[in-house]
């Protein structure tokens, strides 16, 4: 491992409690090393409830339970229970047994009654969950709720996270503050496909349920869905969000209301927060970089190109080294599949968002290189925090992913996870 | 760099001269450092020519140019003149100029006709061929012809190759003996799809051309693009096929026939020969995996499933870390888009190639661990040659895939590839 700080730092403020949630995070003996490992969301409101899932063929237990909960009760959900160090994925029925045992935990411990708590497990692959533990640490997780809790439950989902991840935002819906605050955990085996690690969502709006699904369906398809670190989409993936009506808004029911809109825009803001802090918190990491893809056929070539650049191991080994090599991000547009014209093709990058005063620096033009000075490129992508844009110049099809670089820690890391 | 020898042994057999067939490898300065960087084949016989192309949509100028030459004139090539160094790709209409003077070149050097010789280029992307060096370069390739001269080829299509790579074979095909000798490059932006690098095979066999396309493509299929490095398919990868019938067997014009299998079968013993070697030459590489899959509703879904697991950065750094962490080959395969039933699936690990002697270890049935002994499965999966076997217990679709591990070593090469 590396003794060097990490280039990225925590979030920097507080997350902001959401009416009638509570939250907490301890150690209850799932992780040897007696890290926190098990984090409670729970709300003294019962809540509307959406989610997305992995789209791995191998999902695991919790997955499976949380996908037949949803269909099950999705109006009256008091919480979810997650636990770090263990994936309880590929554990066959005794892992579907030890997730039903671990709601059943959660909800003796609040007190609410059968199926109204969601279960996650992050961790190793292929091992039972140790359930008795995570049935004794219940009780003790529920005793630290608080509203300010939302911290230490950051912590209590973290594997090989190097810091806790949260985002919080508010904004004015029909009158009233809504508050969003999440929590997300993911620094490998993270690919954009429908849910992408852990993260939950907790807010006080009053919305009827199906609109809070396609509330997230939306959100997670330009926030969690948008980050690679690996191109692993894990057996564990899952997003929920849970609202429980606290703030007192009319509940919204209409997709095409500004109240709808608001908190679509919160839901996003907090959303992005939680997946840029993902990349930015990527097994390894020491890059931030931004790839956007405009000027295509369709937003889903797009979306192919930028995931082809954010995917090569030669491009990201190149973002490690500070290495200009935009043949190799040209290269992997060529393979990705979308349509692309040589000679009308353009590459620029930046130092961070690119502003009036931090220009872009164009590196090809018409499928060349333009005459630009090798000095200046190797300054722009010697900065923490790169953005790459490709022009492709045919259609008006455009994404954004964010990823991060491959470097030796993330070798160092991979190559020794279970030790 | 490293200072460890590198794991796999260049070829210990000398290449086979092949009737009327001449090699060669010089430096020419394309390399700032001197070392070779101009190879040429040629055949003193007019050949059949057949060829295998990236799919990638910047395909570079020699491939274009290849292409074209191979429309016009299959019937009656001379050689390939091929320069490492410099991979004339994202050159724009100078490139393609300069393919068509390096053909020139080299036809001159000949003494041969117009579009008789094949170019090919490897190297750094978006930068324009010294070709004025190459000119030079190309009588002085000629004048150190010679039949035992594939080694120094071999050696001058190099770049971050640690060793050459030839591999001969040899067969009866109607009563006479028939060679087939190939070289092969590439060690990074390796990935099957279509062509995967720069590959050149002579042989003296006499076959239509329509029958020399069909088996090189048929062949390819089963060798160079079952391999993976790191999953980027290059802009310039080329395999192409030399026969120019000294051999003296009936011409080959019938798919069916024996010769025709007998010659098919030693082009995929060399082909796959080379391929291998490409991965065992892989940047970086510490180990040399064989991905079977087998039980899949169709073929097409098999590779799909052993490429997912041949690509997976995670699955790739456990190689290295000689974890047997079976939890992320599971779910790669998960993620592949082939078709599994999770309590059909079962895995097993092999060191080397199993036989009687060296069984197989399995450590899934039914999608979940057997009660294996961690020490045994470590045992295996720190040797330096390793198989994986997933069977999915579905159909009869099976395929194999060749690939290496991720090292420190391949984050070094790559992230300090230009300077």
């Amino acid at each position: 491992m590396t003794s060097k700080p990490h280039p990225f730092p925590a979030p920097s403020v507080s997350p902001i409690p959401v009416l009638g949630f509570d939250a907490a995070g301890i150690a209850c003996g799932v992780k040897k090393n007696g890290a926190p490992d098990l984090a409670l969301i729970a709300s003294r409101l019962p809540c509307k409830a959406a989610a997305v899932f992995t789209q791995n063929a191998f999902p695991a237990a919790p997955v499976l339970y949380d996908k037949a909960l949803l269909g099950m009760n999705p109006d009256a959900i008091h919480g979810v229970l997650i636990n770090s160090g263990c994936a309880n994925a590929c554990t066959a029925v005794q892992g579907n047994v030890n997730a039903k045992r671990m709601a059943e935990a959660a909800e003796k411990a609040l007190g609410s009654s059968d199926n109204t708590v969601f279960v996650m497990s992050t961790g190793v692959i292929g091992v039972q969950l140790p359930i008795e533990k995570i049935e004794n640490g219940a009780p003790q997780v529920a005793a630290q709720l608080s509203p300010t809790g939302w911290e230490a439950a950051a912590r209590g989902i973290m594997t090989t996270d190097v810091f806790p991840k949260w985002a919080s935002r508010q904004a004015e819906v029909d009158g009233v503050t809504v508050t969003v605050t999440g929590i997300s955990k993911g620094a490998g085996m993270i690919h954009p496909n429908m849910a992408t690690m852990l993260g939950v969502l907790a807010t006080d709006v009053n919305i009827s349920q199906p609109l809070l699904q396609q509330a997230l369906t939306e959100t997670v398809n330009r926030s969690f869905n948008r980050i690679s670190v690996d191109g692993d989409t894990s057996t564990n993936d899952t997003v929920i969000v849970l609202a429980n009506g606290a703030a007192g808004n009319a509940e919204i029911t209409d997709a095409s209301s500004p109240a709808y809109a608001a908190f679509v825009a919160v839901l996003e803001g907090a959303s992005a927060e939680l997946a840029k802090l993902i990349v930015q918190n990527g097994e390894g990491v020491t890059k931030f970089v931004t790839v956007q893809v405009q000027g295509a056929t369709s937003d889903a070539d797009a979306h192919r190109a930028a995931n082809s650049i954010a995917t090569s191991p030669l491009v990201k080994t190149a973002f490690f080294g500070s290495d200009a090599n935009w043949g190799r991000i040209l290269c992997a547009v060529g393979y990705s599949g979308a349509q692309v014209l040589p000679q009308n093709a353009e590459l620029y990058i930046a130092a961070g968002e690119p502003q009036a005063a931090n220009p872009e620096l164009q590196l090809v033009t018409a499928g060349t290189p333009t005459n630009y000075a090798e000095k200046d490129a190797a300054a722009i992508f010697a900065q923490r925090d790169v953005t790459v844009r490709v022009a492709l110049g045919l259609g008006s099809g455009s994404a954004t992913v964010w990823t991060c670089d491959l470097s030796h820690d993330y070798v160092t890391i991979n190559g020794d996870y279970r030790t």
